[in-house]
């Protein structure tokens, strides 16, 4: 077992109408004027944006507004709100959405305490310092971004999607009603899937031995996004459902499912740079088609590892090791399949044609290579590329 | 799923070496001025004690001392050490210590900020309305208190031992370093995995449907403990066996095998009257007695869950529902032997005669029955501990 930090200061408040909490968790942080900000208004016809404003106004709090979060929030966005949160000298940073939302805010929250262009935190020319507090009312279980320390922005000059993690990224508080996701649409509840099940399996496939406990709770999560997957899809309104995948999407990313391994996000890097380039691919829908791809291409340089994943999530068997650990890379993308997944780039609109630009956008062109227990360079990207025709 | 608040704030330091952390711990922390508390100076012949004082030092932070906690920490203690904290200034209780040296610091940090004796928070007169932070070394995988949000003391003058449970009791941080148990003797040891099963035993078996991924997270820590309990016994050096106990201890009980489920810790409290009427008893050992006999008195009105624990935790088998649910308990029980727990309360020296007097230290002399789905009242309290003999 590796050492490790584990630090996870977000106060969850899951459950029915737990939005209507929203004053009490904003004045639990003791300030007196936030900035709120969401999509492109499903919050308003849903009535959800009506319960938020005036739980939160019940408490004497003062509300800057700044909606139009795009998905793959825009640094461009990110940059107009810090300038109003500058402006306005609002005290905390309100997400009412999903991670691209959360992701807005988090960027904004930490701009807006700085000089410092907040691009220059992503790649990496400058070490955040400070933010102010984020919270969130969580519209989607998929990012896990209500617990995580990540946050993912596009810069639409660059066309470069790409992440920054910092402690400074942690919400303060969550607001998890897993009632607010009941009306998804259908393919949006399947990408969330995809989405909690990857950040689970991006740190379950990392090279590491003896964690047996993390192990065990990832496998846990696993299953039980699985199943809770195929049931929200079949019945939209089920409570119990939605509130494990809602439970599960802040755990797959809060650090549980990484303590004591290692942590490195690998297929998320391939998908930032496919959605970094193409901004019409979800990344529900872009992890879907990579995972199976990568796993297929990396699953025999760690194959004790694929037999667990395949035996304990997947119920798979076979005659060989190599058998069995394919035939739970087979079973996962069944399930992307029967989730309605994309099953081909072509499907996206993306082809071979491509490749090499994903790659170069992953790999900053060549200079690096995407670490892992396999390091993967512009040649091994185009490989699992091909593999998603 | 029952609506839940999460709240985890304690920032985990956990591997090898992490105690040489200590210093830039606190200093995260802004303050200059700690009390340190320890128990009976095992960790001055370890060399702990020099290393944290040291680390502390070397950052510049003044230190009080009061060492000599004892096991099940008194109240008269804590009343000592509030007074030394308000004469002294200091911002910060540091715990090096386990269980109890955590928990004495727990009160004294609430105590410390209020003139209130901290016994009417735990009889219920008064709610704590603050606390100075509290930071630990850990020296013993069993209390889960480096994360939850209790503490129990122990009333000399009327040999009650009590619980008090608030989100002040929440440590800042906590130093979790498994090579630090390494020279534990055995029977602390046992004790130790005893009481971390213990703490996700108490949330499972309560009764609250639909909550498969907290159950099956639940299940993974019980399977883990079981088999690094029974490693770190044979291989006391045996690091990974350490580090997965130590991280169970936390898991256990900061709320995660609670999430969704009732919370009622029914066990916990039959042993804390036991073990405050009879000092002498460890509290893992007293749980490793009661556990099992509890289980025995009421596991027919939750067949289900048993049956589920049996197989899952246990691989238990069996013709019948009742059968296998039964194989499971005689399981756990066998566990506890092999861990070479008392058996039998005559082991520690109670005797039928003192029945009635830990059932009415329970009970409050039968002013109060203990909730769970089967509640207790004397009558049954004296059948289960008929059930230990």
């Amino acid at each position: 077992m590796k050492d490790f930090v584990y630090s996870t200061p977000t106060k969850v408040y899951f459950g029915r109408g737990a939005q209507l909490k929203i004053g009490e968790a904003i004045k639990e942080t003791s300030v007196s004027k936030i900035m709120l900000q969401y999509g492109k208004g499903s919050i308003k016809k849903s009535g959800l944006y009506q319960q938020v404003v005036n739980a939160i106004k019940a408490e004497g709090i003062e509300i800057v507004e700044m909606g139009g979060v795009e998905p793959n929030p825009k640094l461009s966005f990110v940059r107009k709100a810090i300038k109003l949160a500058k402006d306005t000298g609002v005290e905390l940073i309100l997400a009412v959405g999903g991670g691209s939302v959360i992701d807005s805010c988090k960027f904004t929250a930490i701009g807006a305490t700085t000089d410092v262009d907040v691009w220059k935190f992503v790649t990496g020319e400058e070490t955040p310092k400070s933010a102010l507090p984020v919270g969130c009312v969580l519209t989607i279980s998929a990012a896990g971004s209500e617990m995580s320390s990540s946050a993912v922005i596009t810069n639409e000059e660059l066309n470069v999607k790409k992440g920054l993690t910092t402690e400074f990224n942690r919400c303060a508080f969550a607001i998890c009603n897993p009632e607010l996701t009941f009306t998804l649409p259908e393919y949006q509840t399947a990408c969330g899937v995809v989405d909690i099940l990857s950040h689970t399996m991006e740190r379950y496939f990392t090279v590491c031995p003896d964690t047996p406990l993390t192990d065990s709770i990832a496998e846990s999560i696993m299953k039980n996004v699985v199943s809770a997957g195929k049931k929200a899809i079949e019945e939209p309104n089920n409570y119990d459902a939605r509130a494990t995948l809602m439970w599960a999407s802040s755990l797959s990313h809060n650090g549980l499912t990484g303590a004591g391994r290692e942590n490195y996000l690998v297929v998320h890097q391939i998908e930032h740079a496919l959605s970094g380039e193409f901004d019409h691919v979800t990344h529900g829908a872009g992890l879907a088609l990579l995972f199976p791809a990568w796993a297929k291409y990396v699953y025999d340089k760690n194959l004790p590892r694929f037999v667990s994943f395949a035996k304990n999530v997947w119920g798979a068997t076979g005659k060989t090791n190599r058998e069995i650990a394919l035939n739970g890379i087979n079973a996962m993308q069944e399930f992307f399949k029967a989730l309605k997944m994309p099953s081909s780039l072509i499907d996206v609109g993306v082809t071979e044609k491509d490749f090499l630009k994903i790659a170069n956008n992953c790999t900053r062109n060549g200079a690096r290579t995407i670490k892992s227990y396999v390091n993967l360079n512009n040649e091994d990207i185009i490989s699992i590329l091909h593999l998603c025709k």
